[in-house]
């Protein structure tokens, strides 16, 4: 392999299979990410980024999503923006500001506006009636009101060695207003350089910002680990720091590729992901942890790919 | 030495001083951490923290903050805080949270009001002067609207082996509201881990954060480099690649201490910062990097430190 692409969870299936011609056909990596990204964001069937994304405690969407261009180590980021679908343009646009590139709350929306994005009600009538029936089962204790808090995160390497990493969330379902997890934060949520990789995080972002993941995945493809090795490596070694010093781990996921197109993930729960390459068509896997703490990795059947994109016509994912 | 602490800029000098007899009689890093940067927030001639800090370019004062708990990782922050002095404090009551520990925007300072801290106006009388100021040199041409952006950053290693780090700042001068820096971002603006050390940084925001330098600090140190090894090389690493890739390479400044209580920093301005440990009672250093591209580090003069001492009182630092 030479170049490609890798996204976390099967939503990110079609936007990887519509850029995968602009993949063979040597666009750059920047334009690739940030199309795939915002078919997830513009589909409101997917409810954890962009329109009709989880809303916070108080029903309010609050979007984050941040961008690195790893020819310049530029980034762009946005946190609790509620009024712009799709973030990931915002962000980066923002990375090629010198000043003032990540930007929280309305200074982003602000932003956003002034520079030529649409203003949007996030919240659509299916989110909100599903923030109602989902409030009323953490009323009752049925459901934990931080169940739900898939990031998409990519990453692209292109065939002229550009790497980009890109993230976009609604972050924790039922969230305080303003919280915001990994997804916007250089190193923990993503972290991209050209001359070696990038890599990209989804969970729980309090844990995963505790440990700086994304980063440390980078400095070990750059000792020349595989990225297999990398993202095992930094994962296991800081699932097991957090265990003993903190207590709890929760969910997480994470996912890499190097400048050669080779890709790596690790993982401590159930965890899609779509892999696209020079020599490997947009093709979905299904990890998990085994019994024995292993990692399986399985590519999801024909059939099963055909149910997933029958479903989320109409059902939520 | 077996424990200490250290602190970004001389603004540092008063709260460690006053904390040294609780750090030698053996009272808790958060502790110390805390209450040495809430001497900084609250005394207003300190022009780039807490109150009187400088405002965005809006003319409000928005706060950034946060505080690392190395026993058990735990991290809290903020960001955009517009209504509370203390807003380390703030960052420390959020890392007590599981969930939601990173609040920005009105969600900060609502959670801050909601849980016993004061509201008041952050832009004092002489700040508001200041600014009016400032910006019509700007609008002159006279200063750069970016000059001007002196985070509080400080570690403390305790004698019972705690190490924690923290930040408070205001940001960039005339920033773009809801724009952020590198201090509430956890692995840029700070980390800290008990098992190793901790560091924090200073300087454009921007640019730190392309590099997550206070945890490539920590890597260091955790592979046996000294503090002062390690902030060299991270700095120098990170600083060569950005001046290729990037081009730019802003104001930056770091510092760090070990489990051991060693310290070490890496600048390429001039740069005061304060040390203490059981071996040294608080000490004002200056930092500057020599026409050779070496690090000089000088103990300031008593004469000087008394000046600076005099100085606050009447004008801003």
């Amino acid at each position: 392999m030479t170049y490609g692409m890798i996204a976390t969870w099967r939503m990110a299936y079609s936007g990887v299979k519509n850029q995968y011609d602009a993949l063979l056909g040597g666009a750059y990596a920047g334009d690739i990410l940030e199309q795939s990204i915002n078919e997830v964001e513009n589909f409101a069937n997917f409810v954890s980024v962009g329109l009709g994304g989880l809303p916070n405690k108080k029903g309010v969407v609050q979007l984050d999503a941040a961008f690195m261009d790893g020819d310049r180590l530029a980034i762009g980021a946005v946190a609790g923006m509620e009024q712009v679908v799709n973030p990931i343009s915002v962000a980066r646009q923002l990375s090629k500001e010198r000043f003032n590139c990540f930007l929280v709350g309305k200074g982003a929306d602000d932003y956003a506006l002034s520079h030529g994005f649409e203003a949007s009600d996030l919240l659509s009538e299916k989110a909100e009636e599903r923030y109602k029936d989902r409030s009323e089962k953490v009323a009752t204790g049925e459901l934990s009101p931080y169940d739900g808090h898939d990031t998409i995160g990519t990453v692209v390497v292109d065939q002229n060695g550009s790497i980009c990493a890109g993230t976009s969330s609604s972050g924790l379902f039922m969230k305080e207003p303003g919280r915001i997890g990994d997804s916007p934060l250089p190193g923990s949520g993503f972290y991209a350089d050209s001359d070696i990789g990038a890599a990209t995080a989804t969970g729980l972002g309090e844990d995963l910002m505790k440990g700086i993941l994304s980063y440390d995945i980078v400095c070990q493809m750059e000792k020349g680990l595989s990225p297999m090795e990398a993202a095992k490596q930094s994962f296991t070694t800081f699932e097991k720091k957090l265990e003993r010093k903190y207590g709890k781990v929760g969910a997480m996921s994470v996912i890499c590729m190097n400048r050669a197109g080779e890709w790596g993930i690790a993982t401590n729960c159930e965890f899609t992901f779509v892999v696209a390459t020079d020599e490997q068509e947009p093709t979905i896997y299904i990890a998990d942890r085994t019994d024995d703490g292993e990692l399986s990795i399985e590519v999801m059947s024909s059939e099963a790919v055909d149910d997933f994109l029958t479903k989320i016509e109409t059902e939520a994912e």
